[in-house]
C-alpha cells in the first residue's frame, strides 16, 4: 500500500477519479448509514466498467462496476472513491470480488475509518499481488463522505447549519414570515443540499409555525422525502403534522408528553441532552443533518460545539426589526466569537454565499498505518 | 459642447482623464462644501500640468494646472473631473483662466449640477472658441464627487451607512462590545472611507458608552480629525466628550436642554426631524456623512429614506446573542425588506464586503442641456 505515487497526479488516473466521484454523487443522500461511493474501471484511457452504491442493502459500487466490465475487468485499474470493505456486512467483501476478478491495480482516493476495515481492505488486495495507491483527490472524496467518516469515527451525524438571512443579519420578519430571505437560484441550491443530505432538522416551533413538508424539490425531479428530524422537548408537535411520516424521528426530552404521538409512524427518541440526542441519531444510522433552525436550537447546536459546518446565504436587502439567526449563546465579549477557518464564499444569483467547515471530517492517515512518522 | 467623441475612448485621453481622477483622490474629504477635483493640462502623451483642489477657499484644480505649465498650456488639452466654474465664487471663474491661457480643448468627465454654472462653464469655453467634450470616465467622477452633486442637488449631504457584522448578523455583544468584529484590514479600510467622507455620525450612546475620538487613523499617516456629527435628541452628549471639538456638530431636539454645552466649541443644530438636521448639515457645508451606528438612529435614517450608499462587512464568525445593525425600522412582511440594486461584494483579508447605493448620484444631463431628447 502506497501513498498515491504520482506528482502531480497522472492525467489519466484523475480524469477517471473525477468520473467515479462524479458517479457517487447520484447515491447522495439516499445511502446512510453507508456513504456515497462510486467505481470506475478502466484499461488506460478505456472505461470497462463504473457503478455507484445507490443505498444501504444494495450492493456496492464495485460489485456493479464488475458486473459492467465482466471479463474486461481482468488487468483492469479500479479507481474507488472509498477504500474497498474487507468484511461480511450486508454485502461480502468489496476486496475479494476485486481480487476473483483479476483486477492488476486499485487506486483509492480515501481508507474507510470504519474500524472494521481502516487498512484491512486496501492490505488484503496487497497481500493477493495487486498494486494500491492511496490518496488520489482524498479532499473531494473526504467531503463527499463527510457525513458518513462522522458518524462512523463519533458515532453521531455531521451537522450543517444553513440558514438564510438579509445583510441586516434578519431570517424572518418579527411576525416570523420569511417568504422569501433569498433567491430563486439560492432557494434551489437549498433543495439541492436537502437532497445531497437526505435528513433535515427543525425545531417544534417552526413544525407548529410552518407545518413544513421538509422534502427536496427540485426543478424537474419528482418531490424527494427526506428524513425529518423534529427537536420537540416538550412533545409539541401536532399528531397531523405533514413531516411525522415512517421515516421520522422526534427527539423529546425523558419527561415530555408523548401519548399523543404513539400512534405515528415516526421514531420517538428520548434524550436528556443534544449529545444524547445526535448519539440515537447516529445509532439509527444517520449520517447527515442539515439544521435549518430556527435561532435558539441553533443556539443549541453552537453551544454544544455541534455544529460542523455552516452554509450561509445572504441577500443583498435590509429588512429592519427581525428575527436572528442565532439567539444564543450568550457571550460577554466580540473576542469570544467563533472563528469560521477558511471560509468560502460564492454568489447564486443576486445572493452571496458563505460556507466553512467548523471541524475538519475524519480522515485515516495512510503514514499511521505504514508506522510512518 | 458635445458628448465624448471617441467610442471606445482615445487611449491618451483615458490615460489622462484616469490621472485627473487620481490627482483628484488628494483632495478628498478635505474640499466640502466644494467636491474633490483633478486637472492635467497635455500635448498629446505629454502632461505639462495638474492640479487637484486641496480644500474650500484655496485655488480650484484648474489654477495648479495652468501655473505648472505656465506657457505651454497654450495649444493643450486639458482634461477636468468636473466642468469648469463661469461664476465668481471665493475664487475666480476657471473657465476664463483657461481661456486665457489658450487652451485648445477641454474634456470632462462631467457637468457641475450646481445651478450656477451646469452647463454654463461648458459652454463659455465653447464660445471662445475652444473645443469642448463632455463624459470621459463620467461614472468614475460621479461616484467621486457623490456627496457635493448630493449636497447641491438635494440640499443634504450624501448619506453612507457602514457597520461590521458577523456572519450570525451581530455588530456588538450584548454587553455592547465590539472590539473587533472585523479584521485589521477592514478597519484601515473603514478608517480609509472615514478620510475619503470627512464627516463621521453617531448616536449620543454611542458618545456616552465609547467617547469616541472620531478621527481617522492610518498607517503612516498623521491621525486626521474628521467633522463629528452627534445626533443627540435629548443633548445627553457630556460637555467633555472627545468629539466636541470646533469642527463638531451636535444635534439636538428644539426642546433639548443644551445650557451644558453652550461653552463647547460645537456647533449646537436644532431639528425636528432627521429630513431638516441633514437639511441643517447641508447648510453647514456638508458634502458627506458616514453614519456609524447605532442601530437605532440607523433604523431611523432608513425609515426616513435617508440612506444613500451601504458598506457592509461580514466577518466569518459566529457570535450568538448580540446586537443588530438595524433595530428597526418595522416591517410585517419579508417582502417589504428594501432590494439593494447591484450589490458589490469583495474580500478584504478575511472578511466580505458589500456595498451599494441606494440612490443614484445626482448627474446632469447633457442631452438636457442641448435640447436633445
Amino acid at each position: 500500500m502506497y501513498p498515491y505515487l504520482f506528482n502531480p497526479p497522472d492525467p489519466t488516473d484523475l480524469r477517471h477519479m473525477q468520473q467515479a466521484l462524479e458517479v457517487a454523487r447520484a447515491g447522495e443522500g439516499h445511502t446512510a448509514p453507508n456513504p456515497a461511493v462510486g467505481c470506475v474501471l478502466a484499461h488506460g484511457d478505456m472505461v470497462v466498467g463504473q457503478g455507484f452504491h445507490p443505498r444501504a442493502g444494495a450492493p456496492h459500487a464495485e460489485v456493479f462496476a464488475l458486473e459492467q466490465a465482466g471479463a474486461a475487468a481482468r488487468g483492469a485499474t479500479a479507481y474507488v472513491t472509498l477504500e474497498p470493505c474487507s468484511h461480511f456486512g450486508r454485502t461480502p467483501p468489496c476486496a475479494d470480488a476485486l481480487i476473483r476478478a483479476g483486477v492488476a491495480r486499485v487506486v483509492m482516493a480515501a481508507l474507510d475509518p470504519d474500524p472494521r476495515v481502516a487498512g484491512r481492505g486496501a492490505a488484503r488486495l496487497q497481500e493477493a499481488g495487486i498494486r494500491v495507491e492511496v490518496g488520489l483527490l482524498e479532499a473531494q472524496a473526504l467531503r463527499q463522505q463527510a457525513g458518513f467518516r462522522t458518524r462512523v469515527t463519533l458515532g453521531r451525524p455531521r451537522v450543517t447549519f444553513k440558514y438564510a438571512m438579509t445583510l441586516d443579519g434578519k431570517v424572518a420578519a418579527l411576525s416570523g414570515d420569511s417568504r422569501w430571505v433569498s433567491s430563486p437560484a439560492s432557494r434551489e441550491r437549498v433543495h439541492r443540499l436537502r437532497a445531497r443530505l437526505g435528513a433535515v432538522a427543525v425545531g417544534s416551533g417552526t413544525v407548529l409555525a410552518d407545518d413544513p413538508r421538509l422534502s427536496a424539490r427540485l426543478p424537474g425531479e419528482p418531490e424527494r422525502a427526506l428524513r425529518p428530524v423534529i427537536f420537540d422537548r416538550r412533545g409539541r408537535t401536532p399528531a397531523a403534522a405533514q413531516a411525522l411520516r415512517s421515516e421520522a424521528v422526534v427527539i423529546s426530552a425523558p419527561e415530555a408528553d408523548l401519548s399523543h404521538l404513539e400512534a405515528s409512524a415516526a421514531t420517538l427518541l428520548r434524550a436528556g441532552s443534544l449529545e444524547e440526542a445526535l448519539g440515537g441519531l447516529g445509532a439509527l444510522g444517520f449520517n447527515d443533518l442539515l439544521l435549518e433552525g430556527g435561532p435558539t436550537l441553533a443556539a443549541a447546536f453552537l453551544e454544544a460545539g455541534l455544529i460542523d459546518e455552516v452554509q450561509v446565504a445572504i441577500a443583498p436587502k435590509l429588512l429592519g426589526a427581525g428575527l436572528s439567526p442565532l439567539s444564543g449563546p450568550l457571550r460577554a465579549r466580540m473576542s469570544e466569537a467563533l472563528e469560521l477557518p477558511e471560509p468560502r464564499w460564492e454568489t447564486v444569483g443576486p445572493d452571496l454565499w458563505v460556507s466553512a467547515d467548523l471541524s475538519a471530517v475524519p480522515a485515516v492517515k495512510l503514514s499511521a498505518l505504514l508506522g510512518q512518522p
